[in-house]
């Protein structure tokens, strides 16, 4: 009954329906930048709720940070970013347009060739050997490669002096870091410990697509394991099964997640590996689980000078701990969240309907109010939105038939349709609706709360 | 019983316990950036769902959004940001310090001089009439005032041409802004309707301070109500309302908040007012309401061509739509929150204890959960630990004296602690023991969880 659906339905589908809008689109949009509209905000503040509860309310040994954006610009330098963030990029003579090397050779030899491995001359030596034309214009007449960090940079103060320069943090681990001695010490916590951290971080990619796939501002969701050495690889390992547990939980199918580990792991990495969802589009990485080793906390203290060792409070011993990290795409868990989520379905009569299949728990409206007739049944709708709104997220709509309405919340997902009508009035029931199975059931208002609270935990 | 606090001392608390941290700090910090710590990003969330519970969940007529922070930068043009978001600056050309002529004649005046009044030309003759001397190194040598906009810019793309200068947004409203159509259309929104949203916005202001007063990155929750011209002044009182009721529903209480009227209205603006509340350094705003008028709307249907006007379901009339803002500066109601909560009370027995009076919703930590003896009770505490963590952030301390650790848990506002001892291992029993009123009970196991349901709601 299901079709599959392609990535343009699914753009077209999410700002139709105020899930996800091009970002500043009264003015031709910003390349690759989207705005969360009402229904994908509600499921974003969803599925950051679930992960915090996992990763960190319902963790003992877990503490959450919020570290800014802007940092202090030595960050940068020992995490490696400045020196080594960047993208080898050549411009085409012809047209002017500017293309990544190494995503022309891996898209030539359509994934065959590893560009991540050869140095600037053998990319360019390939490309020129193989002929390579312009995607754009077919000539060929590139420059040579040249690097491009990829990190944002603006200036702190007034003025634009180089020693004022400082970076949009690409990436929201270094903030958890950085602030590994300042949480231990003020909440003396005992290895091993983890720090949560929900937050925006961005990259000024020239290649964005795939809708919110690859955009140049992103959301992570990372938690930051520090142990002792040893204990690091059963870390790594229990990272992997949780990641799979949490994307299970909010409603990914296993079929559609599967594991990859890194072909060629970072010089400081022990072992590395990535979550894909099965996109419409391809697999693509959605969650990463990284052995960084003591790596980071030993260049922060190279770099800062501070002493960024842990002392253990039974034998005394001082080391530098080891980190494991799981590290969650939020855009693109929710992107995985709504390819899977999406389906047209035929009925038996022939019609079609538009469906979000979410589960109960990040569904962005939990329940759709509507009075069967405007004019009669308004005001008690509003009573029963009120009721239920102290509790629920819960959505108004009284425009259109009953039926189409009913389809309307359907294509967002909302798990329950109320419809307040005569009954409501004379004798205190309401009927409520069920998503999936398009069911109806007599409720009575007073039970109305509970009886969903219940069917929502079900 | 009660001693007046210090910012200092609030500061070095905020460190020490886990609150907010500075930012960056092993490399020196980075001026005036601030990471909220284990304690802070939890009061940070829970404030930030009690807003939008109330101005989004609980608004039948209102939706959120989450805007991209890079926006395009003809949004800013449109604003005015890019005209007239500037700060006078001066230079000390002796020890090439650089200050706010406006903030320099308003300390000297002691407030008694509005310089938001005055041309650069008369800030200038002003400060040489009155023979100003530089703050820090108190000579006579200032260079002419120039204006510096207060965006941070960035560049998009790869190269650093004029055409790729963006920004970082200055303020959410625009988000809220440009999104108009697209939320009024996918959810069919009748007027009056509100949109709201919660993010990050960046100035880059060369005088911050007071902790996380001012600060060049920081946090906004803003709901702008779209109506008919006519009804904005009904709209503008309801929310100068809302907005003193959402502030003593943390916990602010009334005799420290009070509405100030700006003096000098904005050209567009029809009334505005701020909330301020009255910090240990004076009186200062956390909230302002705002009539804006049809400006934004006209501006972004003047600058994007695109026609922002709303048509009347019933009388097919066209307006652009009139806004009525109320936003909230989320870290200065953290701070202000923080103010009012932290208190150092003298016990009868002459000790001191440090305790931070929050409202049970936003208490950071609901419960903490200690074992008496760690080596004979931990055990049985991580069970209690693991029942209590399913609802509520929960924090589990073992290290020190029972009486330590009430005090520390005091110190960070936790509301609850439960001691897990013999008792409970024999007769299922814990020791409940209450922030505010140092008394203590016995409760049973199974009771738990409910006791402290029904407790925290009272």
């Amino acid at each position: 009954m299901e079709k599959k659906i392609s990535m343009e339905k699914l753009v077209n589908h999410c700002k139709n329906m105020g899930i996800i809008f091009p970002g500043s689109e009264i003015y031709g949009g910003l390349a690759n930048s989207w705005d969360y509209g009402p229904v994908g905000i509600e499921l974003k503040n969803n599925v950051k709720k679930a992960w915090w509860t996992a990763f960190v309310q319902e963790s003992e040994h877990s503490m959450g940070v919020d570290a800014s954006i802007l940092m202090n610009p030595r960050v940068w330098e020992a995490s490696g970013h400045v020196a080594s963030f960047a993208d080898p990029l050549m411009d085409c003579r012809e047209c002017k347009t500017r293309h990544r090397a190494d995503k022309l050779i891996e898209n030539h030899s359509k994934g065959g060739v590893n560009a991540d491995a050869m140095s600037n001359e053998e990319m360019e030596g390939y490309i020129i050997s193989h002929k390579f034309a312009c995607p754009v214009c077919g000539k060929h007449n590139f420059t040579p490669i040249r690097q491009f960090n990829l990190m944002f940079q603006t200036n702190r103060g007034v003025t634009q002096e180089k020693t004022n320069i400082i970076y949009l943090r690409p990436e929201t681990a270094q903030g958890e870091f950085v602030n590994f001695l300042n949480v231990q010490r003020s909440l003396r916590m005992k290895l091993p410990f983890g720090i949560g951290q929900i937050g925006k971080a961005f990259r000024n990619e020239i290649t964005p697509g795939n809708f919110t796939f690859r955009t140049i501002e992103f959301e992570q969701m990372e938690h930051q394991l520090f142990c002792k050495e040893g204990q690091d690889q059963d870390f790594y390992d229990f990272y992997k099964g949780k990641s799979m547990e949490f994307l299970g939980g909010l409603g990914l199918p296993a079929e559609k997640l599967r594991f990859k580990d890194h072909e060629k792991l970072a010089h400081y990495a022990k072992a590395a590996c990535d979550v894909e969802y099965q996109f419409n589009f391809g697999w693509g990485e959605i969650n990463g689980v990284h052995n960084r080793t003591d790596f980071d906390l030993s260049r922060h203290q190279e770099f800062s000078g501070k002493n960024m060792e842990y002392t253990d409070p039974i034998t005394n011993e001082k080391f530098i701990p080891y980190v494991v990290e799981a590290s969650y795409g939020l855009d693109r868990i929710i992107l995985a969240l709504l390819d899977n989520a999406y389906e047209i379905e035929t009925l038996e009569d022939g019609t079609e309907r538009e469906v979000m299949r979410f589960k109960p728990e990040i569904a962005p409206f939990k329940v759709g109010v509507m009075p069967l007739i405007k004019k009669l049944h308004a005001e008690k709708a509003h009573e029963v939105y009120r009721i239920l709104a102290k509790k629920f997220r819960v959505i108004f709509d009284e425009t259109g038939s009953i039926g189409k309405r009913y389809r309307r919340q359907d294509a967002i997902g909302t798990h329950f349709c109320v419809t307040v009508d005569d009954e409501t009035i004379n004798n205190g029931t309401v009927t409520v609706r069920f998503r999936d199975s398009m069911a109806q059931e007599v409720v009575k208002l007073e039970d109305l709360k509970d009886f969903i609270s219940k069917k929502l935990e079900d």
